[in-house]
C-alpha cells in the first residue's frame, strides 16, 4: 500500500538536493534567470533519455562519456544557446565550464544541459561567471524552473511524497521546460527529476524509459525533433526507502503531470486533445494514427476554430497508411458518436454538442478503428494564430 | 526537334474539347461557379492517378471500375462537397447523376471528380439541375477553371502548343484546383489534361506518372493528403500527332508549372522555397530529408519570418532518421554558404545576406549531406497566420 500526496514547490523540498537559477547576462530580461544548477549532497544513479535527433548537442555528446546510467551529483542547465551543431569545440566548451565547479562541494561527473537557438558557441566566460556566482547551498526550485524556461509561459515544476504502509516516505521532485517543437519523439524538453527513493541501478534505466514513453513521447505541438531533448532521474538514496510499484507509479505520474503541463503550454496552445485510437490492427498501427492526429495541421487548426470537422480526422487516418474501412470507422468526441457508416451527416443537434465539447480546455477525440486490439493515447494541441508569430520571430 | 509555346487560356485552345462552368447552388456566391464539364468530341484514352488515401472519395471509387486507363470521354466536376466517407450511396449517387448526361453527347465511360468538405452526400437535385443547363458546346476554359476552385485565391490553366520538326503540331491544356492540404503524397488537389496528341495506350499511364512524381508529388503545403486528390490525362489523338520526347516534356512542364501555381496559391502562402538535398545516402534518404524539411512547421514559420535561422533546418535533417553528420553537413541558400563545419557561427554579413535571399518570393534552401550520391528537391511554403485562420475557419 501506498500514498502519494502533491506538495508545494519542486525540488526544494528534498534535504538532500539544492538548486538555483540566476541570471549570467544570456537572457536580456535581466529579471528572468538564464542558468540554473541541480546537485545532490550525496553522489547519485543518474539515468537518462535523449533526443533521437541525428545532430545530438554538444552537451548530450558530453553526457554520453558516462553512458546513460552513471553517477553523479551536478547538472548545470543554460537557457538561449542549445550549444548544438557546435562541433568538438561545442564539447570543450563544456569540458572547460565544468572545470570551474568549485571542488568544495565535490563534483563527481557534472554535466550540463542546454537549449536555445543551434549553431552558436556557448558565451563561456559569462556562464563561468554566472557558475561563480552560485550559492552552492540554495534551495530555490523555483528561480530553477524559472531559469531554464525558453518560450514557456509559465514555470513546471512538481514534488510528490510517497508514503509507503503508512509508514516510511520517500520525495520526487521535478522541473521541466517545454513549449514549441514538442513532439511524440520528445522534441526540445528537458526534464530534471530528483528523488532521494534508493532506486537500485537496475531499475533505473527500464523504469525512466518506461515513464518518459507514457508521457513526453506522446505529446506533439508541432512535429518537430530537437536537437537537445534529456529527461534525467538523479536518484540518491538519502531516505533509504523503495518501493518498486510506488516509486513507479509515482515517475509515472510526475512525467504524465509535466507531460500536459508542457502540451497546456504549447505555444500558443489553447487547449489540450487526447487522440485516442482503438480497434487497431495492432498497438503500432494505433500509434502511427494517433501520432499522425496530433500532428496534422488541418487537425490543429480544426481544434483551434472549434469547428466539429471529423472528415479531416478521417482523412487523417485515411493518409496513415495501416489498415481501416469507413465502413468500420467511428469517430467520438468524447462520448459523442460522430462518425459511422449508419449516418455519416452531421445534423444540427449533433453539431451544436460536438461544438459544445471542442468549446472545453480538454476533451478527447476517439477513434474505433474496428479491425483489431490495437490502441495508442497521443496527446496534441491546437495550433494558433500565436503559434506562427511566436516561431516566426523567435530569434529576433 | 520540337517547340513548345505557351498560349493564352487553356482548354479552350482545342478543338476537339469543350468545358464550362456554371454556379448549380452549392456555392453561395453564386457569380462564381461550382459545377464543370469536359467533354472530348472523341473517345479518348484517360489515364488517372488517384490518392495513396485509404478512404479514397466515393467519386474515385466510382471512376475505378474502369481502371485506371480507360476510354471516355466526359469529366463532371464538382467543388464544396467532397463525397468521401459517404459509403455506398456516394457511388449511387454518382450513378444517377451521370445518368442525366444527354446521350446526344454519346457519353462514354463518364466520371465526377469532387473536392470541399467531407462527410455530406452531395446534393443530387441541384447538381442534376445544373447538368441539365450547360451548353455542351461551349468552350469556356475560365469558367470552368473557376468553378473548380476551393480555398484557391487564382486560377490555374495553361495551355501549350507543341510543334515538331516545324511542322505539325498538337496541343496540351490543363486546369487545376490546390491550395492547402497539398503534401508530397498528392493532396486535395484536382488537375485536368486535355490534349489532342495521338499518345498510345501504352505510354499514358507512364507519362502520366512520372509527370506527377516530378511535380504534384514534390509539393507541400501542409503535409496533408486527402481522400479526393486526382489528376487526369485525357488523350483524344485528334491532332494525329505523336512525339513520345516531345509529349514527355510538355506534361513534365504542365504539370510542374501547375504544381507551381498551386504552391504559391498554398493557403496564405507568401513565398516559394525549393528544398534542395544532395549527397545523401541515396535518393530515398535525399527524398525523406527534403519531404520533412517542406514539411516542418518550424521551418515554414522561419520562412515566414525571414528568419536565417539554419539550425531548424539542421535540427530537421537530424530528426529524419536518415544517415548524417554535422562534420559533413553543409546548408546553402541560393549560392550562399550558410552551415559547415568550418564556420559555424552566423556572422553580422552573412546573415544580412540571408536575410536579402529569405526576402525574395522564391529561393532555394540547398542541404549537402556529403555521405554519398542521393537527390531529391521538394518545393515548399512559409505558414503564416494567414494559413491558421483560412483552416480555422474552413467550414464556416
Amino acid at each position: 500500500m501506498f500514498e502519494i500526496l502533491s506538495l508545494k514547490g519542486g525540488i526544494d523540498n528534498l534535504d538532500s538536493f539544492f538548486c538555483d537559477g540566476i541570471n549570467c547576462g544570456l537572457r536580456e530580461d535581466s529579471k528572468q534567470g538564464d542558468l540554473a544548477f541541480i546537485r545532490s549532497d550525496k553522489v547519485c544513479n543518474i539515468a537518462a533519455v535523449y533526443t533521437t535527433n541525428r545532430f545530438q548537442a554538444a552537451p548530450i555528446k558530453y553526457a554520453l562519456r558516462y553512458g546513460k546510467l552513471f553517477e553523479g551529483n551536478f547538472i548545470l542547465v543554460n537557457a538561449k544557446n542549445a550549444n548544438a551543431m557546435t562541433g568538438k569545440k561545442g564539447v570543450e566548451d563544456i569540458e572547460e565550464i565544468l572545470s570551474h565547479i568549485p571542488s568544495s562541494i565535490n563534483p563527481k561527473n557534472s554535466i550540463m544541459s542546454s537549449t536555445g537557438v543551434i549553431g552558436y558557441r556557448l558565451p563561456k566566460d559569462k556562464i563561468i561567471n554566472g557558475l561563480k556566482r552560485f550559492d552552492f547551498n540554495a534551495k530555490n526550485s523555483d528561480r530553477a524552473a524559472r531559469a531554464i524556461m525558453t518560450t514557456d509561459s509559465f514555470k513546471k515544476e512538481l514534488c510528490f511524497r510517497v508514503t509507503i504502509d503508512d509508514k516510511e516516505s520517500f520525495y520526487i521532485a521535478a522541473i521541466a521546460k517545454g513549449a514549441g517543437m514538442i513532439n511524440p519523439a520528445m522534441a526540445t524538453m528537458l526534464c530534471f527529476i530528483t528523488t532521494d527513493a534508493k532506486v537500485p541501478k537496475e531499475d533505473m534505466q527500464e523504469l525512466l524509459k518506461e515513464a518518459v514513453d507514457l508521457s513526453f513521447n506522446r505529446i506533439s505541438v508541432d512535429g518537430d525533433t530537437s536537437t537537445n531533448d534529456s529527461v534525467f532521474l538523479m536518484a540518491n538514496g538519502s531516505s533509504g526507502v523503495y518501493d518498486k510499484e510506488a516509486f513507479k507509479e509515482a515517475l509515472n505520474r510526475i512525467t504524465f503531470e509535466l507531460a500536459m503541463m508542457i502540451l497546456r503550454d504549447g505555444e500558443g496552445a489553447t487547449k489540450v486533445v487526447a487522440f485516442e485510437v482503438v480497434g487497431a490492427k495492432n498497438d503500432n498501427e494505433a500509434k502511427i494514427a494517433a501520432t499522425n492526429l496530433s500532428n496534422s495541421l488541418l487537425v490543429k487548426t480544426a481544434l483551434f476554430g472549434e469547428d466539429p470537422n471529423w472528415g479531416r480526422i478521417a482523412s487523417t487516418i485515411g493518409a496513415s497508411n495501416i489498415e481501416c474501412d469507413e465502413e468500420k470507422l467511428k469517430i467520438f468526441y468524447d462520448d459523442l458518436l460522430i462518425y459511422s457508416k449508419d449516418y455519416p451527416e452531421l445534423d444540427k443537434e449533433r453539431e451544436e454538442k460536438a461544438h459544445q465539447i471542442m468549446k472545453k480546455e480538454s476533451f478527447k477525440i476517439r477513434c474505433d478503428l474496428g479491425v483489431g486490439d490495437g490502441e495508442f493515447v497521443a496527446y496534441g494541441c491546437d495550433l494558433s494564430y500565436e503559434y506562427v508569430k511566436i516561431n516566426a520571430e523567435y530569434r529576433t
